[in-house]
């Protein structure tokens, strides 16, 4: 049985438009309804109980397009709004943090984990708790890299002369906790597009891998087993939805899915919080 | 008269403290009540109509600690919504653009004036359209640089490699849209931390004025001007809210405003919303 009912996907703005173009190179049928809340991006420097509200709020409002599946693509609200997710929503809801988590601990058996993330992931210590899950004793080493996200928004490259240095700064930074990394986790959904500058810095001994293709890896195993891929007919859809500044999304969006955004949907406070906030429960 | 009311000043976040720095070293018995609207930072992203509607909501909330003046320390807010709150408030409104722009039209008598700002100062044209109406036809030359406000709030200062190589980078290409400067003028609040490396990579020749300055400034004459300056008896408070995370701003804060910060009061959203929102128009 095909369920051809999208995938809602949603990040705090951007950031999580590599999860989309990760799932659809390995799962091109499905179709997927993405919301970027570009109102209030960023997460990361705000509090859990705010984080929590709007993971809740986007949540209710994606809920109107029937989706099969949440996938949560932000690394803030996947450490922080899991819990309450799923306490209020009777829907499949996926994370970026444990598709990486598990990488984390495959590599963990050959060393210590580097993980490069923004302050506030690693503040919440969501990785190495959820590594540690899968393998008591493991070490992960974390050092945030908030310069990333500005860098790759930019529109700067992994040849930039600043973004090299940015990354070599933070490499420095993390391996001064330790001489040897067995892999490097990027635990921020920005980091992909300096994935080879990243390697390249890092050394060909150092695995490097991203909670973007991670996340993509997992629901390519669970979609299936829970009746929930979809069928092979044709490409599947995808509508971005964002809360603030559709141009810019488009504009800068492009080079983080991987291909031309045609069109995105401005969803103005008025529609958002009259459906957002109009249950105090949808399950 | 003196006139004891504290001052009003808010901005997105924390950058508004360099403006309250500013201020009290220049007007050090001026009681000062600030707001970073942490929860809804950066608005340098955000489109017109969402910035305003912010902007007017803070100051619907500060009308309740009686304000003498406001202050827009935030120069997306000030290149953006000034002309809705004149609309709204009966209070008198300084912005952060206009004294930086009358430092600017001086400095475009001598050469062409180099403009560094957010992405979203420099898309709004604010700084050459403020300064070409004091001296029409003045050459502004402007340079978006929005790496210098995550390096700063990183904690990086001005000797740090990444700090001084995104400053010779921005400073580039602003020298490339013309082969001389008069001047370089630092329209974001946080710039002022570099101020002292902007100036050292500029060179001797060419003079930087940065908004905070100007706009404690044009404080000093305008104030007594209009009879609202405070009276001489002993040092002004300040006292700083925000909209979520108060930990974060009281301890990335404490640079930008140059001494520790003794208490952050949080404003939940129920707090701000039952007062921001209660009445259509406060005058």
């Amino acid at each position: 049985m095909a369920d051809n009912r999208p995938i809602a996907v949603f990040d705090s703005g951007l950031g999580g438009l590599t999860v989309v173009r990760a799932i659809r190179r390995r799962l091109a049928t499905e179709s997927i309804i993405y919301f970027g809340d570009t109102a209030r991006v960023p997460y990361g420097i705000k509090s859990s109980p705010t984080v929590s509200r709007f993971a809740v709020e986007i949540v209710r409002y994606l809920a109107r397009f029937e989706p099969k599946a949440v996938v949560v693509a932000c690394n803030t609200a996947s450490a922080i709004a899991m819990e309450t997710l799923a306490d209020r929503f009777d829907l499949p809801m996926f994370n970026v943090i444990d598709p990486g988590a598990r990488e984390g601990a495959r590599i963990s058996r050959r060393g210590a984990v580097g993980l490069l993330a923004t302050e506030a992931t690693v503040a919440s210590e969501a990785y190495p708790r959820a590594i540690g899950r899968l393998v008591p004793g493991a070490r992960v080493l974390a050092q945030a890299a908030p310069l990333l996200v500005p860098l790759a928004e930019e529109g700067r490259d992994g040849d930039d002369p600043i973004v090299r240095l940015a990354i070599r700064d933070y490499l420095d930074k993390l391996r001064a906790q330790n001489g040897r990394l067995a892999g490097l986790l990027l635990g921020c959904t920005h980091y992909p597009l300096f994935r080879d500058a990243i390697a390249a810095e890092a050394g060909a001994d150092i695995e490097v891998v991203d909670s973007a293709d991670a996340t993509a890896t997992m629901l390519a195993g669970e979609l299936p087993a829970a009746g929930l891929a979809a069928g092979a007919d044709g490409p599947g859809e995808l509508h971005c939805l964002v809360s603030d500044n559709p141009q810019r999304f488009g504009r800068v969006g492009s080079r983080f899915l991987g291909e031309p955004i045609e069109e995105v949907t401005y969803v103005g406070p008025d529609e958002f919080f009259a459906v957002a906030t109009a249950h105090e429960r949808v399950k």
